[in-house]
């Protein structure tokens, strides 16, 4: 028995902003900067999928990466790509736009059709530029 | 005497779309696909400042790339950073957002200036996503 | 007018060897290295196509970058994704499958194809590792 | 005390396949796709060696980096690289050659030579691809 | 409740070298090979620091990422940018200029002001070139 | 006939700065900025050869990439890896050791004999960061 990690990349661009509207534009500044711009910016996100599980006997793999690909671009990319996260996407609705918050919904979005396909997601990493990235494992 | 060229590398993130107001939905839907999502997507773009010249004999410089840097950030990115290409942008007003139409702005935005500093303009390269980029040295 | 280079990325992943039928094995072994083991090795590669024109007056677009990939991927990524260079690609068929012969064949194969589509292809641009690529402008 | 994580990348090119002979070609086709091409196909893998330990009062190391390279070299890349991974690795004869299993049985290559260089080896990380990657951390 | 992890990379670049003034000439080439080379060499560092909170529910930030930054650039890249890391650095005297120490270093440096924060520090990687890197957990 | 370029790429870590001993302080920090600390800075550096010439009809090949490898090992990564610009490196004596004289010192090194290796030399490109790079054609 061995316990393995694959993880699969996808990417997506989008548009989003971070402010609230219950602010006032000052505090929208303040706290958000150059991100509470009013029309909006964006980003290339970089999303990976991390699963765990026992390498098959027949095929060695842990899951079918055709598969898991599949069901992150029906779930997720179709939602997010080439859309604007605070007004197109179902699953981000009334949330905040932040990379933390965004991953997080993601997980929430795949946890448990990836538990069908017989394996476990463990981690949902989201980069928004090269130079941060978030990362959640489903802890409380 | 040497002809040497030097590249600056910058960043930005905005959000944009490619959409003709005068073109059906239909139309701008069949040319621009999902870049012309009605709520905007957006990039990290990368720039690239290509100038060429010789260095000096006392400090072995093309162009003092502090300064290059400084003029860059100044003319270009912050008015493109965190912004929205489309409406935010008065060097962009009245254009088409495509990434080849973006290279040519940003040239005739430094093109002058880098001159005035004793080198010459070589080529703006914009790459809007791994996947594709943009050159433009200057021809007609 | 402004002429602007595009420039569009792809990917494949290959097997191939670099050995001569007509050569000594010592004679391989000494001029291709590890490039000539017997039972082949494999890369993957990654493929530049460069095309340059004017952006066209209503969409900003020299070409039609989902065209341009649908074309390369109906040419070229269809034959060499997931292939041996050396026996399973019609246009690679008894010539060396060395990187400079492969950026050259891949010309040929799209050059026409991207003139009928109203711009001119600059440069195929093939990287084989990290370390090394070859780049082909057409010239003789 | 402090325990240190260090991490040593190496690179290899090899062909391999994913298809078995106890299975039809139409199974195989369904299962593996484009991975089961008859001639094969290749990748240039990108391995990643985590071992971790106590940095020494003298040196400040975790291990020799040189020493921990040439280990890896002799035992893992001298056997992988510009090889066929199904038909020329001795570690890899009878499995199948999944990113999954060819990163465990690098686990298995290197483990106890780690052991024995004063350090515990941590993760081995094998990426295929850039979309792509596999980590094992010995775990049942 | 959703604990997650965020990471901000920033770079560096220095002098240093591994050599000891108690040991031979011999003994440091032995040891510590080229990176004992008497009059320095040196690298662009990349830093990441990851920490690890809840998103607050207002912002969905764990931590404020400028602030993060600006804590870093005050206490780390101030310190170690266009410095030697054996004679410039005050947090390095006395030690051995070895990316392990390095981090453990650059750890205690940032380990309660990141705590006053309100978020946890989780990591610190330092990767020294393209082909090693170092990671801290905290962990004896 | 078909002229194909081949780049080869090799990296090396050094430390170096920029002042004039004839020069203040204060102006050598005016000019050069951080780039002038009295105890030495470092980068990794990348360097980029490029030659040009006919493939082998036999071969394939414009250069034997292991034979040109060899020759810039020989040549210049054994005089500049972990070693001073300033100091170390007998063809940078008396020279500024900025990218851009760098980049033509290297271009000098190997042109003659890549000549007698029957191809041009075409391009030396030097990078010292992520976000600058230097190229020199051996033009006056």
């Amino acid at each position: 028995m061995s316990l393995v990690y694959i993880t699969r990349k996808e990417t997506f661009a989008a548009a989003h902003k971070l402010s609230r509207e219950d602010w006032s534009e000052e505090k929208n500044q303040m706290v958000f900067g150059k991100c509470a711009n009013a029309n909006w910016h964006g980003h290339n996100y970089v999303l990976f999928i991390t699963v765990k599980g026992q390498p098959a006997a027949d095929t060695g793999f842990v899951v079918n990466l055709s598969a898991l690909s599949e069901l992150v671009r029906t779930k997720i990319i179709s939602q997010v790509d080439h859309k604007n996260l605070n007004l197109d996407v179902p699953f981000m609705k009334g949330k905040m736009s932040s990379t933390e918050v965004l991953a997080v919904a993601i997980w929430e979005e795949l946890y448990q059709e990836i538990q069908d396909m017989g394996c476990a997601l463990h981690c949902i990493k989201v980069q928004e530029t090269d130079n941060n990235y978030v990362e959640y494992f489903g802890e409380k």
